[in-house]
């Protein structure tokens, strides 16, 4: 049959909670299962709840448009965005529906009801909305319409399903994407088209992942040579334009930018300005039988026992924090290396005194942390290693659970469990799950490992073998499918639970930039969007394979049409035989 | 420094042999290693051999031209494309070179003499060339040049290599990508794209994987139905002017194309223009409790004992020799399926009466080899599985060697040799190292395998583990490393090694379309193509590990600059930090 375009009357509209500054709303701990989506509507993310009389389709007017009562400025961008999409977009889903009514009255307004638009963005801000798309009175005209007919009645305009009502909101408020700008550079523009993205994903955390020891692109107006001698070139910046472009433009779609200069490790950048702050600058990662000096290429610690170091670092988080409104700020302190810290002299001292690496890293912590939470006003999120370590951590009474939020990569439902137990709130990011890199190879060039001509043998396992996993220590690749069917609260009690406050898809940049970043990251992060939103599991209480495989193809099909170049999961072959390429009928 | 736009004036140059129809040169069994590059001069792929006096650039007048000697019609494109290309390049190495002399007489002209333009694109073709830049004479005033003050005085224009010489053939005649046009369909802009950056890197051979058991997209004169209800959509499909188009462009790079359409397996898409030909059509590919009728969803194969299969197989055939001029002919026959064939009532009946599958496959090679041979004039090239199983084969009296070559994908170099032991020649695409498809996941969808909460247990093998490799049947991803690594004459005697032709890196697009393609394919096809072209061994016979890290991580680049998105193999920081990144010091 001609295809007919049909348009799905879905938008993220913000209801803010009454009172500012509420505490984030718990997330269920075992949150219902939505209802089965009615003949095949697909949508990505399934609403939590969604109901729809009958198959009823009514064209959309060419004078459609969206209003908002009260209205606001914080809601200009979204209206315009969005009424302007829906005007545009010509979506003819995979598999188009069969049956269905068409109505004769047009849908000609979408009224907009925000209880609060005052309320500013941050983790406290209630997300959840009713919408509904109701028949105009009168329109008790309804033909039935079966295939190929339709196109010409309606001459090709678009059509929306009619009747339906939608009641939706988050199961966890923290659903995010960080993005690594340091191994590798991504321009301003990737930026924006990735924080589109999310929105149509209803992802609302863009955790910037900004500096590392490989490069630092923010141009910070107190500091500004740490940019200047530790950015790749010129053109591989952000300046503080950009970093306020993408903080509003992520604004406008409801989106939060938190940013994170990570601290004391993974700061060798910073050596191109300031030297003296840090050990081990320049050299040679992995120096033959010794330990090496970190854990990948790009050397260089902030030293705890330089007075210069606090100076710089809370220059650093003054300009961070003027450029950033967020509450959360991150503070970084993942993998702190003790080679690297021993190569200093005064460090050697320190040690040889009896000092630890603890007590240097709980040093660096008490000159940041209080001055981040109390003069700044920043709630501060750390790696999970600060407190599980493996190797430096510092102890629970100096990380205040009130005011420190810890973000998991290790160890999957483990780690999460250690964290929450110790009373602390939890952003998962388990590697093994949720880090998009994984499984592209080793960043460290040729070697002989990969050198292998003989075929593995049956039985030996792969994972040791770099020749086989190519090197990368997260290997394999982190299909749609493990993302997707990951369960953050997995092992956790009812009250620890309510700790986890959501989690986030990684892409760490060792072997990904603009060239790539659209497949990098999609569709998988959608496939965690929608596990974040409202859940994996079907109206049965069970893990959708099927259902999910479906929607998602079609779902890549529409972002793909909207620019955003996913990668596909199947041929096409396979959505367009539903039910055909599963594993078993 | 202020960068110097620094341009590398390498290009093919056609030398075809004297006498056409010659056999096709065999390669060097242990071909000798090229030298060392002088001054960091980035090459992709490397020359065979290289010579370059002292640091001499000279710089490229705007007039520059190209003129072949004598001229040819052929030469046009290729010399229109590469003037262009070179007078508008202004390509900065990541590491641009610290001293050297910039001369004053600039490069006006390159002269191209080609020794004999008429002989015909295929197997036979010489590539070898030489080229030199030599400064003009009355050069002599020459200065020394050390970083900025180089830039003014060349008024930011572009300067080439000079006193250059190269002597440069390849090892293997054939240096391939194939292209799964079936499984997804991509438009014909992206394989002109793909055409494009496969001349870049002196890759030769474009082996067209047309259709599939998903999709039929080319549309045939004699037998249009197949496009008309075997493609996925109307826009989805590849016309007789669509064919052309890519058939001449190649021809213009000096890039043969050669064709494939699958059969007898692989053939479910023929059964919407002729279901009396395709056996088990439309099926569910895995039913329960029985053996699987495909390999992967999208059943159906052609049934030997039909004598209409045969008509059409021919018509088929006839149509594709028309529109594709290369001597050869690839005939697929891969993964022929027992339980497939054994769906028809005629083919149980013929097994029953003492008919054996083997049997079934030589009826359907003997009617269907022979004509291609001595009616159509074509060499065939089969996949490996005719030969060497693993489930139904033929005997080699039916597969004559002086016109058949065989495909190898499984076991590695094992496959390998016992093709070319076997007698015959051989083209190398390893699954384990040549397929670009690997580590993405199974397109199978989601299911239980994949929902693992737990972290897989030390030791455990991760490749039984679709969960952890994602049910990718050939995981893990096969890195740029492994590509570069793998030596495809592995085991050979001497005489054995003379019966391998080359290779192809293989792109089957389960998970891949136009949104991925070139990072799919870039920079691993650019790894093979220097190991087919001119070997991964360095001057001193080892291979190549930093130095093909470095040059790979430049040519990246450049390949980024001229439009081909090709994904970065590490963090921009490693090539602008030379040996920083390696594993050993």
């Amino acid at each position: 049959m001609a295809p007919l375009p049909y348009l799905l009357l879905i938008l993220v509209l913000f209801r803010p909670a009454a009172s500012p500054g509420a505490a984030s709303v718990p997330p269920p701990s075992h949150p219902p299962p939505p209802p089965l989506l009615p003949q095949k509507l697909q949508v990505w993310p399934k609403p939590t709840s969604i109901s729809w009389q009958s198959p009823v389709y009514a064209p959309l007017s060419p004078s459609f448009s969206i209003r908002a009562v009260p209205s606001h400025p914080s809601l200009r961008h979204a209206i315009a965005f969005y009424t302007s999409l829906i005007r545009a977009e010509r979506h003819v889903p995979l598999v188009p529906p069969a049956n269905y009514t068409l109505a004769r009255a047009p849908i000609r307004l979408l009224a907009l009801s925000v209880s609060d638009p005052e309320v500013p963005l941050g983790p406290g801000v209630d997300e959840s909305y009713t919408l509904s798309v109701l028949p105009d009175s009168g329109s008790a005209d309804i033909s039935p319409r079966a295939g190929a007919g339709g196109g010409a009645a309606t001459g090709g305009q678009p059509i929306v399903p009619s009747g339906i009502e939608i009641s939706d909101r988050p199961h966890f408020t923290h659903r995010g994407i960080l993005l690594d700008t340091a191994r590798n550079y991504y321009p301003v523009r990737d930026i924006l088209h990735t924080l589109r993205a999310m929105a149509f994903n209803k992802l609302n955390v863009f955790h910037w992942h900004i500096t590392d020891a490989q490069s630092f692109p923010i141009v910070l107006p107190t500091v500004p040579n740490l940019a200047n001698l530790g950015s790749y070139s010129p053109t591989m910046r952000y300046t503080d334009n950009d970093v306020r472009r993408v903080v509003s433009f992520a604004a406008s779609f409801g989106i939060r930018v938190i940013p994170e200069i990570d601290m004391p490790g993974h700061t060798g950048s910073w050596a191109g300005a300031y030297p003296e702050i840090v050990t081990c600058a320049n050299k040679f990662w992995a120096p033959r039988a010794k330990p090496a000096l970190a854990a990948e290429p790009g050397t260089g610690q902030l030293n705890p026992l330089n007075p210069k170091t606090y100076r710089i670092a809370q220059d650093v988080l003054r300009d961070l924090v003027a450029l950033f409104p967020d509450p959360y700020l991150h503070g970084g302190a993942d993998e702190v290396n003790t080679a690297c810290w021993e190569d200093d002299p005064v460090v050697r001292r320190f040690l040889g005194e009896g000092g630890t690496h603890d007590h240097l890293l709980e040093l660096f912590i008490n000159a940041t942390r209080p001055f981040l939470v109390q003069e700044l006003n920043r709630t501060v999120v750390y790696w999970e290693d600060v407190l599980l370590g493996p190797k430096v951590t510092v102890g629970p009474t100096i990380l205040p659970k009130e005011t420190t939020i810890l973000q998991t990569w290790n160890n999957g439902p483990e780690n999460t469990k250690r964290v929450v137990a110790a009373g602390y709130r939890a952003i998962v990011s388990s590697a093994s799950y949720y880090y998009l890199d994984c499984g592209h190879g080793g960043g460290g060039g040729n070697d002989s490992r990969y050198d292998k001509q003989e075929k593995e043998r049956e039985g030996t396992p792969l994972f040791n073998d770099p020749g086989g996993t190519g090197g990368s220590w997260c290997a394999p690749f982190k299909t749609w499918q493990r993302v997707y069917d990951y369960d953050i609260l997995h092992g956790l009690t009812d009250v620890e639970a309510q700790l986890v406050l959501g989690g986030e898809v990684a892409l760490w940049s060792e072997q990904s930039d603009e060239t790539v970043l659209d497949g990098r990251l999609g569709p998988r992060a959608a496939a965690a969007a929608e596990t974040l939103w409202s859940g994996n599991k079907g109206s049965n209480g069970k893990k959708r394979y099927a259902n999910a495989t479906e929607r998602l193809n079609d779902w890549r099909h529409r972002m793909v049409e909207r620019g955003i170049r996913a990668e596909p999961i199947q041929p096409l072959w396979c959505p367009l035989h539903p039910g055909m390429c599963n594993l078993s009928q």
